[in-house]
């Protein structure tokens, strides 16, 4: 394992190269530590399947998908034109930048088409269109939807005539699992060891999650998928505004696979602890957005432990302060980064397109 | 002619399959019925034409659209790259979902280019542009416009400047076409012997139109295109909450036409005569939708003549009950199907692709 | 020099074609009249570069690019796929159909792809996203961002984290540049000798400006690149309602550069002397349009000099009367029709692909 800092850093704590943008990943790193060839067989099994929730992601999944993404970053493959032929379509019925743009350039960066609802008001949504109807409607149109919404449940309601696999990329409170796909494959980079099943007692890391599980989809998803990691959290702990932040399912599922989830109020006392803080502080409620737990604020003078770096699905306000931007701390940008990567990886293999990708040995 | 019937399915009276998602047609049955050559000299005819009303569709295009978009569904054409080289501007200053994607998708799955307005909302017409500017511009960015608009006179106003092909997509309470060409190209794949000049009387449909072609567009773009298969209309009822469904200019158009259309202001007596019900209950009324006809639903208990297909250009609310989506009535899952061939072959001729298909014998 | 004029015309009194669209300009007689081979190095020098406001473009550059976009108007490059491989982000946070969809077809038409963001109210923004924070997602999406924003500030804002080249199209009270580069190479299609150093007399011009730079961005960027060729214009007139229509800042720089701008409350007397007309009347405040200088009105019977043209940006409302559609002094059609190709030649250098092009010797 190479460690390389560039010269005109911070020099961070771990065999990452750290700039004025955060910390920088090398994919490379993580098909080190995991050598053996890709298992092709488990990502075939992925074609036309859906990915409404992270249950449809293993962690035996998730790890191959990540290492097929980390060739992925480091190959040049639209000559293979993976997606060639395949027509997609994105229907966003909830405001977004981010998350339609870069699942628009995964497509069109492997060659394949696109066709957009950009804004579910201007939609025959208003002419009092069920969702059923637009399932049975796209059918003829693509081979994949994205879709994302503002009621948690949008996704049962078009799968009752959709025959296309679906990615959800966001339904109300429910999930956002193609982030939590983004934030696990962005941690595996930082440490390798995370996906071993024996992992060194050095190697485990205590996670802090400031937000509210039970009203944000992108924080309930990325706790749900890493239970498939507990191997590796020596501690988990929510710091949230309420009392319960789980709600009864959640609470349930954590205490099934009979993991201590610990809920602070406070920030303070556990933050030191921290390896890993994932935030945000966004709720969806009721189609319009509400900042929660806003007073955890993190900035650059707050009592990281040093090496600790912080995951955030962005967008963010004040409760991320800028001045973190340039330090070690900084993991979310290149989680940002990793956003496209990962989804052309799962795309390709929803779509059955495996085949067309010269796969290392 | 083939009598299949699927195994796990209602047996409908009809030579068609039926499953759980209503009516399978077969485009081979079309072909088989009307076996000549395709007409190519009737369709490169279309070159560099618009579809601005129904007027531009004679009985003889609509047959030759409709058997070559039956070709189309059967036969992988994307390879032969028909639009290669073609921009297509859709303008979509009306709230579409449905129209605005079967559209967008019959250009990119044949290889051609698209640029979108989604929402007129967001265009220059907010600064107060015309729409006869927008044509001068829009000449310069594409090689065929497809445009919906609220206002009816919309498409004379683009075409003061617009020298490129116009579909009209939709326009106010006037007309839209490429619905109309849907629903003929859709009941000439279930009763292929509709398009035979002289045919036998027990081809021949009574026809039952539910709702007021005076502000629905689509009904009215059914109705006038139906006038040129009038030789295969037994009898026209018109089902309405008006007491003059059609406006002045729609009644002479009839009457100049010989036909008779009866008007009934219940459904309850006539339904049962009818082999087509054409169905719509949305009418656009000054920018935005309102809901006429509701009174009159139909639901799996309807007194419906067996064998009797219903057809609707949807979005639907509660005029067309779920229940019938799983009989041998439902006709408008197959016709929502349709819509995407029949635009395909309406575009490669209007772009004057048809050279780039090698159409069979 | 070859004088054509057609038949079915006006006949204008200078060497270009003019029919019932007005001014015909043949790109032809700009290469002919600097018919010197396209200075390579410098437009390779544009390579990923941003475009903010016209300072980023000099005299000899304007010429240059006029020249390239010149030839792509006279040949087909799409066999050439210039812009293969490359996505292009065009993010409109402000209202735009002509921009958008000129810039989109542009980047289509020589093979590029888009990704779209048509509306800034459906984005993350309403989640309080930042642009700084949009810029570092925009880096890992696509490899050219064209942006519109209501506030001038934006293009700094998004700058901050942004790393791929950045072309401003159009920034509240700011500037549009690629509006400005538009025109100038529309008035060096019309007068070639424009862009001559020490041109005759005779060929110089008389310039109007009617509106009010100040609030007019695209007034703004048009008189701004005019300082470029200021050798080449006998006078600048504003017509404004304002008693300053510059503000301090561009009123010193004018007066930096020796230029004596004469401001007139009043159309009427100098109107007359003009031998071009650059007019607008929308300016943007506060979000939204307001029409501002609506009282110069120009219509077919205003004492136009003979052989005077007019530009303007278009969208229009009454200030320019559709009955100067069909005269020879609408150069405004020639100048819409001129957006696609300069900003075709403008994105393939900024994107280093001048090397897919064949250029003319």
């Amino acid at each position: 394992m190479v460690i390389e800092l560039a010269k005109d850093i911070y020099s961070g704590p771990g065999p990452y190269k750290v700039n004025s943008r955060g910390i920088l990943l090398d994919p490379q790193r993580l098909l080190d530590a995991h050598p053996s060839r890709l298992d092709r067989r488990l990502l075939e099994g992925l074609h036309h399947q859906s990915v409404v929730t992270v249950d449809a992601l293993s962690r035996r999944s998730v790890l191959e998908l990540s290492r097929f993404a980390a060739q992925l970053e480091l190959t040049e493959v639209s000559a293979h034109h993976p997606l060639d032929g395949k027509l997609v379509i994105t229907a966003f019925f909830e405001a977004s930048t981010r998350t339609r743009l870069s699942f628009e350039a995964a497509v069109l960066r492997l060659d394949g088409k696109v066709v957009s609802v950009q804004d579910g008001r201007m939609t025959g949504v208003a002419k009092g269109e069920s969702l059923a109807d637009i399932g049975e409607m796209f059918n003829t149109y693509g081979d994949l939807v994205i879709m994302r919404h503002t009621d948690t449940d949008a996704m049962d309601r078009i799968r009752r005539n959709l025959q296309l696999p679906l990615i959800n990329a966001g339904n109300g409170t429910g999930e956002h699992p193609t982030q939590a796909l983004t934030d696990w494959y962005t941690l595996l980079k930082w440490r390798p060891a995370l996906a071993t099943p024996a992992l060194a007692e050095t190697d485990r890391v205590d996670l802090g999650v400031v937000g509210t599980p039970m009203s944000m989809r992108a924080v309930k998803s990325f706790l749900r998928l890493g239970l498939t990691f507990r191997h590796a959290l020596r501690s988990v702990t929510v710091v949230s505004e309420m009392a319960d932040p789980f709600g009864a399912e959640l609470r349930d599922e954590l205490e099934s696979h009979g993991i201590d989830v610990r809920v602070v109020h406070d920030i303070k006392e556990s933050l030191p602890s921290f390896d890993v803080i994932y935030m945000n502080s966004i709720a969806l409620l009721g189609g319009s957005y509400r900042q929660m737990d806003s007073r955890f604020k993190l900035h650059a003078k707050s009592p990281l432990k040093p090496g600790a770096v912080i995951l955030h699905p962005l967008a963010r306000r004040e409760e991320l302060d800028r001045g973190l931007d340039e330090t070690p701390h900084n993991l979310y940008f290149a989680q940002a980064a990793s956003a496209v990567f990962i989804r052309q990886a799962l795309l390709i293999c929803l779509l059955g397109r495996l085949d067309r990708i010269p796969t290392r040995s």
